[in-house]
């Protein structure tokens, strides 16, 4: 179905398919409004050229605080010869040339569904990272792997496996990522009725997305049927599992 | 203009009037849907009396997980015969109650409101209190104070004035504050046109009071002229300062 007017969407590649949290961010916004695209894959030490190339601007800064930062998701919008990167923008910019597509940042929830991302982000995101950035690392492709090996090591201080904890320290750390969620459960009426942000199990929107992307991570990189995933899909009545269910059809 | 009809609004007194974040949102609430409402008056110490015998349930639970904690701010509606503690609860309840009013909470944007609420939470309001708690204490009166003291004391682990951050410590935590601000300041859109969070100027919902109780805190307790009202208004363009003043109407 790809011509020369389809979207492009950005991803990038590993052993077991799309992996990102951002990008599925903004694979799930694109498959909510039911715009073609086709899927370009780029390995990790080739993102800031392919960005560079088509004069799409770094969307954030190193920890330098002044050296652009390119990250994926991007997309290319041939129809309006528009490149941008930076998941909540792209949202932004799909509500804004297909408002005849279901919306995802309806009028007067901008700065709500950021404060709810910024609170799933401290309460959840912080605590998962350690343990799914490991599995990142040996997930990606070669070249890949040692471009994100080298820049955590940079940014965290430790290799990816002094990063991932072991033993007692395990536990712990799970333990706090179920008390997380449980401060995001605390947000959603009781019982089994609100499984989206907006309520309901149809309305979606981009917060969503958002914080499925860093759920779906945990089904991704240790598998349906890991203790893992039993664990995180089952908490809460099964909130998080249903909200990937009804979220699936975006997939 | 009270009768027999007009609802009923219970607040904690002080020396200098009106001085709880809490009550604050549930004043703003009433005032912004427009309901008559009558204001009694209640110390510390008789909280727990006066809402058993309105027959209004607890909202919370102390440390144990058991003992009920009975909290204001209260409403009694003797329309409805209906009492109800909690702040959101009770903007829920006006929304339920008073549909031709203005809505608090607008459909679907009660999870996101909460996430909001629960953001501001940890990146002002934990931060903000090692300041305001003690200037409350010195505020309330005798009775009141007796009893803040001695429950802030069992939950705190120190008193008030150990609790007063003093010299390099306070402007520690004096940037600490502005840094959480400027965490909350990035939901909004850059310059001065965004000030309510559902956007503009004019439609304010339940997060705008939630927030906004714990920033006139500040005002209230520092006075209009202190060093430490004019950072908070002035901080990120002035965008706590200008929000307080267009909620100025609902005071």
């Amino acid at each position: 179905m790809s011509d020369e007017n389809t979207l492009i969407f950005y991803d990038i590649p590993s052993k077991i398919g799309a992996w990102s949290p951002n990008t599925w961010k903004t694979r799930y916004s694109l498959n909510f409004k039911g715009i073609p695209y086709k899927t370009v894959w780029v390995e990790y030490p080739d993102i800031e050229k392919t960005l560079k190339d088509l004069g799409i601007a770094a969307s954030a800064t190193k920890s330098d605080g002044k050296t652009p930062h390119y990250t994926l998701p991007a997309i290319y919008d041939p129809a309006t010869k528009t490149g941008l990167t930076e998941s909540f923008a792209i949202a932004k910019y799909l509500d804004e040339k297909y408002p005849d597509k279901p919306i995802l940042v309806p009028k007067g929830t901008e700065v709500l569904q950021k404060a709810y991302i910024d609170a799933t982000r401290d309460k959840f995101v912080e605590v998962v990272r350690q343990f799914t950035i490991p599995k990142v690392a040996w997930s990606l492709n070669e070249r890949s792997q040692e471009f994100f090996r080298r820049t955590r090591k940079q940014r965290l201080g430790k290799t990816i496996e002094e990063l991932d904890p072991q033993g007692e320290k395990r536990k712990e750390e799970w333990k706090k990522l179920e008390e997380g969620l449980g401060q995001i459960d605390k947000w959603y009426a009781s019982g089994k009725e609100d499984i989206l942000v907006m309520g309901g199990e149809d309305k979606a929107c981009f917060a969503d997305f958002a914080f499925a992307g860093f759920v779906i991570w945990i089904r991704i990189l240790f598998g349906k049927e890991s203790e893992e995933w039993k664990d995180v899909s089952g908490w809460h009545s099964e909130r998080w599992g249903r909200m990937i269910q009804v979220l699936e059809k975006y997939e």
